[in-house]
């Protein structure tokens, strides 16, 4: 079988480890994270791998059962990796891709319903709350192609013409190839995304050369994606009901807490964004201003 | 592979249609309706099957993709089948069966919620407003036993110890081993259910011998479920995250809209109990009560 | 006492009916339905009326307790004064303002998850399955300051600079003073809206001046604002718990059933918005695209 | 004017503080939190209170603006006040009571989602994870007459009949005269409760006397009610719209954020019923445990 994955880690596993030209991966642990860092250096290897060239750092968590054990250790070495790849000074505007009515895709929009909006409040406002330094930050979350009829592309660059950011940050849900990577894996990368699928349009194209501003893509896999498994489970019958089969790209396979297993890891994620960006804060005083 | 399935049907299939020693089985178009009518006479036969004596009646309908197109045929033919297996008179409570916080399990309260709860109005009252005879109707979603503790079982003896309904007739989501079924098949019958998956413990069975009154067990599949497949799919690194490891038991496939899946079926299932209970009530008038 | 009102109407009631220099009114009944046009002509009314100079038509139909029920004359005289109100040609930008997580203020977002988007259908798509003339439109709920960290102004600009629309309808809750209004008085204006509350901020405007695109705004009431009310209800003990007194200004008055009420008005206004849109689609065929 | 009350505090303060005979009252503050005692100890006390004979205790915290503040003194005090009305023994089933599709009256099904259910777990299995000791506890949410079609207290005996518990704990909305109550101010009574509004109608009432083992109440308030507010508010108009009114009974006041203040009141009322219960488990664990 072959299935579809957005994870640069699975795809590097795919051509097998030992095919390094062009591309370097590194392992570290660290407690009960393991990070891995792929560089995909060239245009050849970019073909190979199918991703686009660039750094791409994953964090394999062990899963977690409640909030709580979000605030352990999982949660620092999130926001240590985010926090390095983010620029150091100006406006963050972070960008929850994917419909919230649809539960695996809903990741995005409830990561970006965690982070801690500041763009608004004045610094003097926040001196007097005893707040010395609050980094500015924009959120929106801006729906899909079917629901709104507009390229989340252009609402975004429509966005940052206007506050003019230094960066921003997208959140998304992934496919995985791999059960035991759903909900506890998260795939950052310096690359830009395509949202609804890396079709390769490239006027669709999120990332530096699109909106003029450095773009961080944050992605967890929500779902092994079903493309060609449907063709293999259909018990198909000769009968009328042919026409009723759901087209086989819209299968998924996943755990059946797939609503609790979306809504901690977009806690997880929506948490470390406000820890890498907020340096003045404890993720105690963060948890409790956006829960 | 090897799918688990709720469904008599199915079950049919995979032991061969040509084995009819004590199962019997019609077929009948109905429009864009097809009915199947599966009896199970023999404790033989009930072993070959692993299903329970009795009668089973499966609908399968064109899939639907709005709230006017319930309205047509199928939702008639539906109504049709399950007036034929409700007793004539007496109180008959609903019984949606699942955990509303899963989505894919959350078919057996959310057509509960469509319910027209009738029993706490006075024959005076309907008359007063122009129902002449309005069915005493209860309904209730007990929760799962990880929720509440306490069997579903208990607590539906309990209210029928008070009530003395004629009928139970519970509603569940299903396992089947086809995509195309899912969503868009309903199947009934009159053998009861083992809330919690068919473990075959004899103290949580819902049916006539231990409720004491007919039991109607109404399901809709929602999921395949991935019992056998987490294991095929699973490509297992020799890591430290062996231990994250989903159970396998706990994966399913369904299409990626199974919010709106769920919602559609749960309100065709629950409007036609409404149209089965209700003869006084047109669909147009049931629709506008509940909705 | 005296409570907040958005709608031009009881503005009017206010300053008492018979004070006309600069204003006008006309009342029209069309079956059960009331429609009362209100037009402010001079800077001095405005000033009197507290609202801005120009149209306001406030539609006031009987309450209605189901889906059924929507499909019946009130969509029709709604319809038909929005589309009166629309220019003829360009694409239609729908903005659902509001806080979706607050009951009482996601009527916006709720109405535009009822717009059906069709800015990025092809004419040729639109062709093939039969639908010869289908309308641009597009639709965003870009959420509210305290989450977004921008100026809903600033986003709605953003947007309308990409992608250029002939015209713009906001949807939003209002207050009204009289409880009866609640959920079925509609008020739809060419004046624009101030987001979060008429501060009279110039730069957060949404109108024509603003965003060089004509401006409709529509909104319902579903509170009263209890502003006033506060001080006059609030039996204060001289406790050390007075610092625990909630803002006067965030209190409301509202019926118990504020999540149903909300519901229904937002689809109402969201189906009469597509029916206004969409002259080539039946009400019965819009809503069976659009639940 | 005279609003409903459910508060025995606020009754007492309606006759007068100084009425003494039979009631007695006491006040004590533990840091900031307010601890109030009531003893309605006659029938004559009762009826002038209009509440049953019997302990009233109400804890008055200051309110609270995230998950984190509920792990202070508020919940320490609260859980040890539940405690001290608990028998040491037994079952304890706790109910959730109201209408979890009305924001307002959600409080209780939101508690009782919260509620650690154990007795379906074997002291032998919490003992291999470490639980040495496990009070047994179930939860339900019954859901409301108009739902169901059955009164609460049968359904609620039913279960009792079958579970035999050594209490039933109640959980339920109430209504203050004071703005400044809502969500901060819990009321513990030993009294029993009567669903849906204290009609008085004893066939309803959920108490020692019909269920047969002690009942504690826990209540929370949620709105100020409207009953006769409505009737000062409307502006009524004399329109064809008069038979839109809503019925007065079913206005409230309460904060435009009453989705926050239902749910933070909920998550405390739950965690501390969970802390009175399980006495080997941490506020921490039990917060890890259920969220």
């Amino acid at each position: 079988m072959n299935f579809r994955t957005d994870l640069a880690l699975e795809r590097h596993e795919l051509i097998g480890k030992d095919d390094t030209e062009g591309v370097s991966s590194h392992t570290e642990n660290k407690g009960n994270v393991k990070i891995t860092r792929i560089e995909i250096r060239t245009p050849s290897a970019a073909e190979r791998l199918s991703k686009p060239q660039g750094n791409y750092i994953t964090v394999e968590v062990p899963s977690f059962s409640s909030d709580g054990e979000i605030l352990d250790s999982k949660l620092h070495v999130l926001s240590s990796e985010i926090r390095k790849m983010l620029p150091d000074e100006g406006t963050v505007l972070v960008v929850g891709l994917g419909n919230i009515s649809i539960t695996p895709d809903a990741l995005g929009p409830k990561a970006a319903s965690y982070i801690l909006a500041t763009r608004h409040i004045s610094s003097e406002l926040a001196k007097s709350v005893g707040l010395t330094s609050l980094r500015s930050v924009a959120g929106i979350s801006p729906g899909v192609l079917g629901q709104t009829g507009i390229e989340t592309g252009e609402i975004i660059r429509g966005i940052v013409d206007r506050i003019k950011p230094s960066c921003v940050v997208t959140v998304d849900a992934l496919a995985s190839r791999n059960l035991s990577r759903l909900g506890s894996t998260v795939q950052m990368s310096d690359t830009g995304i395509s949202p609804g699928s890396g079709v390769g349009n490239a006027r669709k194209r999120l990332d530096e050369e699109t909106l003029g501003v450095k773009v961080i893509s944050i992605g967890v896999p929500t779902v092994v994606d079903g493309a060609t498994l449907a063709h293999d489970l259909i018990d198909r019958e000769k009968s009328a009901d042919y026409s009723v089969l759901p087209e086989s790209e819209e299968m998924m396979v996943t755990p059946k807490e797939i609503d609790l297993l979306v809504e901690r890891a977009s806690k997880l994620v929506g948490l470390a964004i406000n820890c890498a960006l907020q340096k003045g804060l404890s993720p105690e005083e963060i948890m409790s201003l956006v829960s």
